[in-house]
């Protein structure tokens, strides 16, 4: 059987995803939008994205430019290909689309899903999921045109490297923006909102006076909907470049193996992912909106392995790039399982820590930490076996068919994921707008599960992240033997231990920085906030809050602070590749290793705390209003920047720093 | 010149520098003991402490007994020779034996520190100082003269490493036990008699009717005194080991250069580090406790420095290993000014810490972890740079000599260490002696200067821990060649990179385990404050406080959760060393990259919570008792476990992984 029906799977499957999301979105905007009250806080969630996205953009554009300036600069110097500039800002400007495209529908279905739930819970469960799902196969869409398109144009397979890496480096550069800014901004804007709202003047969450409680809305689109879909964008389009690099350096230009479709073969698997995602939403539905959404789960992961099977036997003259594919799921199945035992409420790790509380703050941040720390083991003993063992069935391309597998059901998987914050808007909106105990409860219901699979997301996207980064590293080794240059790393050259040292530093230190930088820009909110209630006389009923001042500050904040560690990400990396390769690939090792490692701790402490609290408020130990549940309040206003800010960004941090050296290979060559 | 005169250098040092820590035992046990109330109370802490050593020893020895026959089984089966059961049995013996005559005058020099300051305050310093050196001059002294005797008895060079190596394995269980019991003990007892006493029933800190009070200062002893002892005992003589086992291989054996004194430079330099430690403590002295303590450490490193340079210019031919030797003295010191830096409540880090208890304890705690994370970039920094210096001037060898270095004058630095303890305990003494605010506000400056010494001896220990651990995997992988084995290290292997992942994950799992025991001893120690509290009517004045069951609670929950740590860090090498030795290369490689960074966050960032609530306490942000301190009280509490048990205990981690692995050599060639 030849290539060609199965090479024409890849955009045809980008094709059919963006129509189904397309459809899916006229499907939402047709549904009805409920009270006027509804619709203008929906409205004001909106704006607030908006304006939000807009500020990000004038950032982004001054990075864009300059690094398609340098990007120019560096191919008249070295033998960097000049389409590269294109790729980059193709991949950036898709990256953005994704995102902007996610959040819009978003911030139209948090209302629907609140008018639907008036009606009918499931009925809410599929607007907030059709959102996700929006967001999934826009991703996925996007994400798998552009790569073939940019493999298919640029068929010279000995130019292809670079050019397809610049792909990778605009996804990879906007999920920066979009995950660290993204992230500032929605915890600046909780912290500021409860700190100021909940405890200082007593009044409840999400309650309508607070003038922060638009941005900590809008905070839940930029970080968990634009900010998620942008790092695994990233991750996926990360995956498959690999992928397909390695086998044409390995098996096409080194030693044939595995057939002559092994180049295409990532990228089929990736459009069979594709259809499986979307047939699989059609059982995405069941007794509770946690079976449902299992269902549909299982059912995308079931599908995609049979017809991957078929198509392996069909396009290739062996099994064992299957059997790395079925690796990789299997390692981001146990990775999101253990993610969820160790942060739901319903597990014996939070509660340890809502136990904890009861002895005061310190026993629970105490053994928050601990906990968070136990959590590293599972992930990490999962994917270090599943590195040997894709290694052994197909070498490094099989590593990256890891993370090609662990991704190709991203379509459904990220719908779920981008569920949790719509259902979450959907409570606030119907707390604002006075809908009554009802309408709260059942979407509050809805967005209890959508935590359960948030906490489960974070997890699938850090192993993915690293998964990927692992991926692009040995690219990154076998691009620079391909170039015929000879690198000794040997962990214990001076220079490769030396990176390692350093790389390895670089999560703490980027870690220090967002955590700090969400320390200042709250408290900015909190003055803010203070501010309002002191002069505005909101809590007297004299006045209204100034939503949009808070949305204003809550932005610059964020952007403002994304800064330092943007440049970090990318300049290290240049900087130190100039300086010895050896050193840059020991940098990326010890930066994928701690950066994986404290980005579980740092989400797992931060999810369970929060459960914790959750825990307690469901009437153990005590119950809201205890001394338990004042201390884990306290474990939860720690856990809030970890897990929604510092964890998530390190996926960006560490994936960032490879492609960017995979783009800068003419560059160090150069001064080699 | 010949050696000869040189040669006999290191015993000598060894037996002037215990003859002179038996002088110092002699002049402290003569001075005055104060009245009866502060000779009962010392009585009472002196008991406590040996009560612990005692239940130590029972546990220890199961362990040493159960290595020695281990090591004799193998010894059978594989090349291990039989003198190694004798030189791990000798090494832990040795090292106890510090830890036990420095706890052994700590705790009588504790009650005549407080008499001393009761005339006059500098001899007050000069009694806690006296009783810090007798620790640091009996660990240098019993370290050299260990080492001496196994490498002048065994001389046959081929068979040198594994008994030397046993030497340093016997150092590293004990300081293993010391550091883990050690931590757990000392932040059981304070938390236990903090929350209850303090927190509670409101009672100050150190009032003798906390039954927890005499624990509290056992655990300064405990904790302070032995384990910080052990923990450079262990350094100090595993960076020996280390550069004379590289001088062997790589100089005498493969390719002669440095001329033929090379292995005995390491001894010889370190000899000249203890005489000048011994002429240097006649400097300490000046206008105040700080002065004093840094004209010693200053003056001790100008001599040192000097006599180094004329020995290297009558042994070697080349200047380089001297280059080699001060760069880890510099990246030592560099190390402990920048701990110095993060942790002192007179510098912006812990200031902003304190600054941000102002809106609450989550602040705080936030504000802490990102300082704590920032930290470990100058150390991480200096002792890459320090890395590839010292390899530039004389390879692996020089990385060994940069650990021989750093930890040259460990005489008089160990001795400013092991003050601090002394002087906490003389102020606690004068607190529960009833001797009034002069004694006890003059005994509290002392522990204030103790604290800064302490938090830079802390730097210190971790940054000579992180160097030692690299030296140690050098000369593991030299060891490997000279056995004509050849591995594949380089970091894209995928068992070096598992080994990586794995042995990066093995600093969080141990902190995990070290933080939780902390909270479980911990709650044990305050349901029995709470029981004695109720019971028996101590608030009241109708009973007594039951010290000793405190003592045997704190002892007892120690010793219990000390032993899974332990089991992890000795099996874990040798079972992975077993299935592949590249894996385990890999494994210490990133069990030290990681157990570097984690120590110096935990350690940082406890140090500086402390700190920032002194500086709240000193009258900034609304002084004790306004909101601010009570979140600063939150952080020290969260503070305190990661700076005395997990941060500590992760130092002996890596450098036991390492020493473990070289013993076993033997046994991994047999699975080749």
């Amino acid at each position: 059987m030849t290539l060609d029906i199965f090479g024409l799977l890849p955009p045809f499957a980008g094709v059919i995803s963006l129509i189904v999301a397309g459809y899916l979105s006229y499907s939402i905007l047709k549904k009805p939008s409920g009270t006027t009250k509804m619709k203008a806080v929906s409205h004001d969630i909106y704006n607030g994205s908006m304006a939000f996205l807009k500020e990000e953009y004038k950032i982004m554009s001054v990075f864009i430019i300059g690094v398609i300036i340098a990007l120019f600069v560096a191919s008249f110097y070295t033998d960097l290909p000049r389409e590269t500039a294109l790729s980059f800002f193709t991949g950036a400007i898709f990256s953005a689309l994704a995102g902007n495209i996610g959040m819009r529908i978003a911030t139209h279905a948090n209302v629907r899903t609140t008018a639907a739930v008036k009606k009918d819970i499931m009925g809410g469960l599929l607007t907030a999921f059709s959102s996700g799902a929006v967001m999934g196969l826009t991703v996925v869409g996007l994400g798998i045109l552009g790569v073939y398109v940019f493999y298919v144009v640029f068929q010279d397979h000995s130019e292809v490297g670079s050019i397809l890496f610049g792909f990778g480096f605009g996804a990879s550069s906007i999920a920066l923006f979009a995950r660290v800014g993204g992230g500032i901004y929605t915890k600046s804007a909780d912290v500021g909102a409860d700190l100021v709202g909940k405890v200082e003047a007593g009044i409840p969450e999400d309650d309508p006076r607070n003038p922060a409680v638009i941005a900590d809305s809008v905070g839940d689109n930029v970080g968990d909907v634009a900010g998620m879909g942008a790092d695994l964008f990233e991750s996926y389009v990360d995956s498959i470049i690999s992928a397909v690099t390695l086998a044409i350096i390995m098996y096409i230009y080194l030693s044939p193996r595995f057939g002559e479709n092994i180049d295409m073969y990532p990228l089929i698997i990736a459009s069979l992912g594709i259809f499986s995602s979307i047939v699989a939403m059609i059982f995405v539905r069941g007794k509770n909106a946690y079976t449902a959404m299992r269902n549909g789960l299982f059912g995308s992961a079931i599908i995609f392995g049979s017809l991957a099977l078929l198509a392996t036997f069909y396009l290739l003259d062996s099994f064992s790039p299957f059997y790395a594919l079925l690796v990789g799921l299997i390692d981001g199945l146990i990775i999101g399982l253990s993610t969820e035992y160790f942060t739901s409420d319903q597990r014996r790790p939070a509660q340890k820590i809502a136990e904890a509380a009861q002895t005061g703050s310190g026993t629970n941040i105490i053994q928050g930490m601990s906990m968070g720390m136990y959590s590293v083991f599972i992930p990490i003993i999962a994917t270090a076996a599943a590195m040997v063992l894709a290694y052994t069935y197909a070498d490094f391309y099989g590593i990256a068919l890891a993370a090609v597998g662990m991704l190709s059901t991203l379509g459904i998987s990220l719908a779920t994921d981008c569920y949790g914050p719509v259902a979450d808007n959907a409570a606030g909106i119907a707390e604002m707008a006075n809908l009554g105990d009802t309408v709260r409860r059942d979407t509050e219901s809805l967005d209890a599960v959508g935590n359960t699979t948030a906490a489960m997301g974070k997890g699938f996207a850090i192993g993915s992240a690293a998964i990927t980064a692992l991926a692009l590293i040995f690219t990154f080794v076998k691009s620079i033997e391909k170039a015929s240059i000879t690198v000794e790393l040997d962990i214990t050259v001076p220079e490769v231990m030396a990176g390692l040292f350093i790389g390895g530093m670089l999560p703490f230190l980027f870690s220090a920085l967002t955590l700090g930088a969400v320390g200042r820009a709250a408290g900015k909110m909190v003055n803010e906030v203070r501010r309002q209630f002191r002069e505005l006389g909101i809590l007297e009923n004299k006045g209204k809050p100034d939503y949009e001042q808070c949305v204003t500050i809550a932005t610059r904040g964020a952007l403002r602070e994304m800064i330092v560690p943007t440049l970090l990400a990318v300049i290290v990396p240049v900087v130190v590749g100039i300086w010895k390769i050896e050193a840059l690939i020991g940098l990326l090792a010890g930066a994928t290793v701690t950066g994986f490692l404290l980005a579980i701790f740092l989400a797992n402490a931060g999810g369970a705390w929060d459960n914790a609290k959750k825990y307690i408020e469901a009437g153990h130990f005590g119950g809201k209003g205890s001394l338990a549940h004042k201390a884990a309040v306290v474990g939860d206003t720690v856990g809030d920047p970890c897990k929604d800010t510092s964890g998530p960004s390190l996926n960006i941090l560490i994936k960032l720093m490879s492609i960017v050296s995979l783009v800068f290979i003419p560059l160090f060559l150069k001064f080699h």
